[in-house]
């Protein structure tokens, strides 16, 4: 029995990872599909540079009601020298974002107009005036919103890597798209593996724990843009695990077993990885958290591959190195660890499978309520509350536990304390 | 035909608002409905105070793979003076999570033991041995999570109002919860009115406007929590309108009638909100935006009720107060008013009608890159671009344009210039 995991540091992990991706060619967006421009595709990334399709406005339009002029017809009118233009051919009324007449260039408000039927009597359709008398001159394009005002044909309207919000939906629909390109959600299976667990509704006996990590990581997921599909308890079983693992590798970008990290006599995770690919790394110096285990199994090995190895618990035959597949990770079971393996492992990787930037902390600087230690050798996940008393900001360390999901509900922020400070 | 409309301030409407669906008995939370707990109860709001049914851990739990013992029955060992105990009744094996047997009290973790068959050989099962010998005391609750740890049966896991967030949900589960109480979706119908308007998709021709301010309005309302219904184009005209108005308050919370809210001859909301019930205000000082509309329509009306109008452009039996009823957004039609109308007046009720805390901006001091000027009279709501130079926040006004959505698309904040300021 290894009771001891070799830990390496944190940015070595995650460098692991990107090389094992990248190795498998899969540290690059995942695939690009077509959506409509509905609610649905709010938050979803888009995957190839838009550019406008037609201009918005795409004619010259009025921006108000009135009437549409040429602007050097209406040159030298004032109070006392009003000037008269003949309906249809020098002026013609236009509705807000009407076009203008081809041959208009301004638009003088209703307001400001006297429509006449004849040069002295006002014109009973005042719409459809024989004339309109104008006091005053407007210069060109004079309440009127030029073609391209907002959108310009061919302008790059929103960049690969940007993720849509509602005017970005306006913005597509306005410039002439109806569906837009975006990345696929990357299909991400969570295997709950315990003997102990029992799923959330059903009685429980002491030593029974209520499975709920599969709950949290797949919100977690889904509010990354993956797409999270939470498979059923698997007992502490290494066939059964392994089986589910391969049976989830042929629909999934990418699996967690949740739990058996660590390296207990129940703990299978690192021996089944082993068994179908490549273990990458097992253990990494962070707290909570650190039993985290990383690897990238082979896909296409059939069911009748294993079955001719349910007999060993231990592969011979196991390939040097995987040249394609599908990449786990082994999730501690404690829930805090759970989370923040989800938030500092997985997160970057749905990142980089959306074309994304991963997600970057809001910093705030604030005075500890009190002295906190740390255990050097490990980057220290702190869960705190943080508070503004006068001008100060305050935070004050939270429960420790790895077990305690209610310091993570209670907290306002996390503090990393890196590996070699106290 | 009415030309000018009569803008009220914006604490003035928001305040009518309040009063009018206070006196509709609307002015709180719609709902409740009773859900599981899996990703689609993320960003819902808690509806009633939930309290812990059982504790976390439910039982005092070993946090090691170990030995369970009475604390006391460890005093006294060190290095040079072991003690041993007997298998079953003074030590029992552990795995992590397993229940404490209900006579100890503390784990020694299994590397710290040494397991015995007899009194000099090392047992052949170590987790199954006669005895263990120990070179060291452990204090009472050592290596172990006693029940409540995490949350003790009948303790406030989450208050009212809260918006579920993936931990939320594993606290849930973990006090024993299956499923979780939050106020319902308020629905919402969206109604485009407008002779000019166009699918999304649809070719167009000069003229034409696409339609996408429904678009841009459903994917706000459902990321404040609401439920979009979104309805097809209606024409300008009266009589249909009005159909469709009495046709969405059938089983919408709210109805969003867009555009049509101006005071043009073909702006017919006002008339049509009139006709079926109280206009409360007509015209908001604030811009973009001020041709906004609000009124409570009197969904009883049957459409019997309506037909026997279809002559009658003006009804004269309507009520003077009505006591019942849905509240009718008139949304001006201009994109960027359409949008700041739903930040401005949409969000606040629907925040409302969920019991949650109404989105409160984030504040940034930043240095205006040019002089503004906006006419008195408005709250000025200006989309900027913000970014950092050396060491100072620098804030740039975008198009004022109500029509340029990606002025929007490229903000980063909005800058409130009060009304009486210039």
């Amino acid at each position: 029995m290894s009771i001891y995991l070799n830990d390496i540091p944190l940015p070595e992990a995650l460098l692991r990872i990107q090389n094992s991706l990248e190795r498998i060619g899969q540290w690059e967006v995942l695939g690009v599909e077509e959506i409509p421009l509905d609610e649905r595709a709010i938050d979803r990334i888009v995957a190839e540079p838009l550019w406008a399709k037609i201009s918005s406005p795409h004619y010259h339009a009025s921006a108000m009601d009135g009437f549409a002029v040429r602007s050097s017809e209406t040159e030298g009118a004032f109070q006392t020298n009003p000037i008269t233009l003949t309906y249809g051919t020098q002026a013609e009324y236009v509705d807000t974002g009407d076009p203008l007449p081809g041959w208009a260039n301004a638009v003088i408000m209703i307001e400001n107009v006297e429509p006449l039927d004849d040069s002295d009597s006002p014109a009973e359709n005042p719409r459809n005036p024989a004339a309109i008398r104008i006091r005053g001159a407007v210069p060109p394009w004079y309440h009127v919103r030029p073609m391209g005002e907002d959108m310009v044909a061919t302008q790059l309207v929103l960049p690969a890597g940007h993720k849509l919000r509602a005017f970005d939906l306006g913005a597509i629909a306005g410039c002439g798209h109806s569906m837009v390109k975006v990345a696929r959600k990357p299909k991400i299976a969570i295997i709950p593996t315990g003997t102990e667990l029992k799923e959330v509704g059903e009685p429980v006996v002491p030593g029974d724990i209520i499975e709920y990590n599969s709950i949290v990581l797949a919100a977690q997921i889904n509010s990354w843009g993956g797409e999270a599909v939470r498979l059923p308890i698997i007992k502490d079983d290494f066939i059964a695990i392994k089986k589910q693992v391969l049976g989830a590798a042929q629909e999934a970008d990418l699996i967690l077993l949740n739990a058996g990290s660590s390296a207990g006599s129940e703990d299978y995770s690192a021996k089944v990885i082993e068994s179908l690919g490549d273990l990458v790394f097992h253990g990494v110096a962070v707290r909570p958290g650190h039993p985290v285990i990383f690897g990238i199994v082979d896909h296409n090995r059939s069911k009748d591959y294993v079955s001719t190895e349910q007999n060993s618990k231990k592969t011979n035959n196991k390939p040097d190195s995987v040249k394609t597949g599908i990449p786990v990770f082994g999730v501690p079971g404690y829930p805090v660890s759970a989370a923040l393996t989800g938030e500092i492992f997985v997160e970057p990787v749905i990142a980089k499978w959306l074309g994304r930037q991963p997600m970057e902390p809001v910093e705030v600087e604030a005075t500890l309520t009190r002295k906190i230690t740390s255990p050097s050798g490990d980057d220290d996940y702190l869960r705190m509350t943080v508070g503004k008393v006068g001008d100060r900001v305050l935070a004050a360390p939270l429960s420790r536990g790895s077990g305690v999901i209610t310091s993570l509900v209670r907290a306002d922020g996390i503090t990393i304390i890196p590996h070699g400070s106290q």
